[in-house]
């Protein structure tokens, strides 16, 4: 039994493969990289009781990720968030079988730390000193904190309207921040010219091969904590669109290992309508995005304009028979108090808009009576402070308690 | 095998027993109540094995939590935090083995998940209907968000100068905050208060005799995953103390279970120069603190001048052969990121406090070389923003990334 069973990488566009033991970053084509595993050999050595009493982290599934060295391993007890059943509002769409998997329950309160663990854990086998990545948040915070416990330098920019607790995050890790009054991919830019001026490890989205594994342990999570059974739908809010093409990976994984049935959950790429390129490309049928002008929504981690992996998420979209959707802020802020109040999950904006989407899917009929769906919460709603108005009296001591 | 082994409740001053099947609050005396369980009974039924392949949060310890109906159980899937290896740290101090049990990792972002969890199941299977309780924020937070899911109403009264976040928490969940301009002491009045004159169920701090059982878990779950061996330190920042409390109940019901042997961890309660009733009792060998005038401290979670549990903290240090030992505010502060800087962790400033006081142990020669200490940390830094101070240049688009 090998720790990981990596075999190379490979690119999705023109197929030139590539080895895993020097560092790599994107295809000479321009196109991500994927990682792939012996999985025949695989299959031959590995059975379900293989994850009787291991760690309750994403690396119990150390077979499928590309770390070989298990001393190389830089974690923070990342993974195997609660899968939650969500039964109050399930009714309230009509969805019998509503789940959440949450991804607040995790280092750094965001789904980033998953691929922060897996990537930092390669980046160190592979001996990088220092990297460097734009961030709308929360990725630059647990790449920071991940960083500073591997020993390895990060530089992080982020546009200036990226919530302000990660600023701290990244601040008190020791990273080198900078604040950039744009976008995302006015930070992608900037980094891109540092990467090239000083020869850093660029850390940005896609542009090295294994954050996506990380994030596809989210995929391997929901099956093992549905017993091995395959959902009918997932829907994910969809930024860079990473975790979506991870947990399409997962599954397709999982199949050639045999250790679930040949059938795949519709994958729904729920995005903010003031930033909406995805449903937009798969509106039109078409294979990659636009860039999206003046995007803007109180999701903050899902504006991104126009993501490297497009090509990937809508794919993996038209295969899965899965569908895009975008939500409008008001709508989508409104949901998250109801989750608070039915569900006593105080979830982040970007996973609000997940039930947003189901709720209107179910609406419509895309959503069947009796299928089992899970929305999934990126992060945290506590990182987002201004998500929520509170308005109270302040009492004197002595005085009464209002009944509310 | 029954789900839950509680027998019945006592007073640990003037030994008086209660039922459980109805709604407890204080002994007539005037003391915290405490919960018994058949332990000669469990004994007989269960054994480690029982604990393969069970919920991996803290209801995986069901037999000793006292939910009788598992119907009734509210759960966001709080527990089973990691416990995470601090070598750098360690060497830092000169501790050869030093822990965190990482409390962060949790449903809203702080230990007070466990006592709300299962303090709010229990009221739930109690039916209900309304609680009250003072916080300093966060068990504030945790109970309106419990409370939510359970569909019980749930009114909050805390400081203003409680962590701004937990005003969100507690608003967005549908619960009744009110502020008050003092302390902790000053809101509990409030709550008596509001009790008595609407009959309202008392939730705070071990007014109700349950939360501490959620509490006892984390000292439950570090016995697990240090495979069943017992520490030689546990650090615990100390406010209400019922988590240092809940840890050392945990570890004698294991032992009368004869799943650990017969030693304790010296328990080490950890406060705030600004606010240390328990180590000015603790110094002075007493049984009960004193009132803590004009307290002030960064870590708002242990602003607690005086605790109605401090005789039980006290017993169980001296009965362990702990300590309590108080840290400045600068010196928690210097730790916390410390912390961040060697070990990738943000933690609150509260846990904060327990390294600062490992390190001033280990100076002193109280923890000795080659000992095995366990820091509690009792919250995530994300809810602490104004701890980090960060001041970064904003960079227009185009521009060069700074090299820090």
């Amino acid at each position: 039994m090998e720790f990981s069973y990596i075999s190379h990488l490979h690119c999705p566009k023109c197929q030139k493969e590539y080895g895993f033991v020097e560092i790599q970053q994107l295809c000479a084509c321009g196109s991500p990289l994927l990682v792939d595993y012996d999985l025949p050999k695989l299959k031959k050595n590995w059975t379900l009781a293989s994850l009787v009493g291991r760690s309750n982290d994403l690396w119990r599934y150390h077979e499928l990720l590309p770390v070989i060295d298990p001393k190389n391993i830089v974690t923070l007890g990342e993974g195997m968030t609660p899968l939650l059943r969500m039964d109050r509002m399930g009714l309230s769409m009509g969805i019998d079988h509503l789940w959440m998997k949450d991804e607040g329950i995790i280092p750094t309160g965001s789904f980033k730390a998953r691929g922060a663990a897996v990537g930092v854990s390669k980046a160190k086998e592979l001996a990088v000193r220092e990297l460097a990545m734009p961030t709308n948040g929360n990725a630059g915070a647990a790449w920071s904190l991940y960083a500073a416990r591997a020993g390895i330098k990060a530089s992080i920019v982020m546009p200036v309207g990226a919530p302000v607790i990660t600023r701290n995050e990244c601040a008190i890790s020791g990273a080198n921040l900078n604040l950039v009054n744009g976008l995302i991919s006015d930070a992608g830019k900037i980094v891109a010219q540092a990467v090239k001026e000083h020869d850093l490890f660029d850390a940005s989205t896609l542009k090295e091969p294994y954050r996506i594994e990380g994030k596809k342990t989210m995929g391997l999570e929901i099956i093992e904590q549905l017993n091995w059974t395959v959902p009918d739908v997932i829907l994910y809010p969809t930024g860079g669109g990473v975790g979506l093409i991870g947990i399409y990976k997962a599954l397709k994984e999982l199949i050639e290992l045999g250790w679930i049935e040949e059938k795949l959950p519709r994958l729904v790429a729920v995005q903010a309508e003031g930033c909406a390129p995805i449903v937009k490309a798969w509106e039109a049928g078409k294979a990659e995005s636009q860039f999206w002008e003046d995007s803007k929504t109180a999701a903050f981690g899902i504006n991104v304009p126009k993501a490297l992996g497009d090509f990937l998420v809508l794919k993996d979209i038209y295969e899965s028979g899965g569908c895009a959707i975008a939500i409008d802020d008001a709508s989508l802020l409104e949901e998250q108090k109801k989750i608070a109040r039915l569900e006593g999950a105080f979830v982040c904006p970007e996973g609000a808009a997940t039930f947003s989407a189901a709720r209107r899917l179910r609406e419509s009929g895309w959503i069947k009576a009796g299928e089992t769906v899970i929305a999934l919460n990126t992060g945290s709603g506590i990182k987002y402070p201004e998500t929520v108005r509170v308005e109270v009296a302040v009492l004197e001591p002595g005085e009464r308690m209002t009944r509310g």
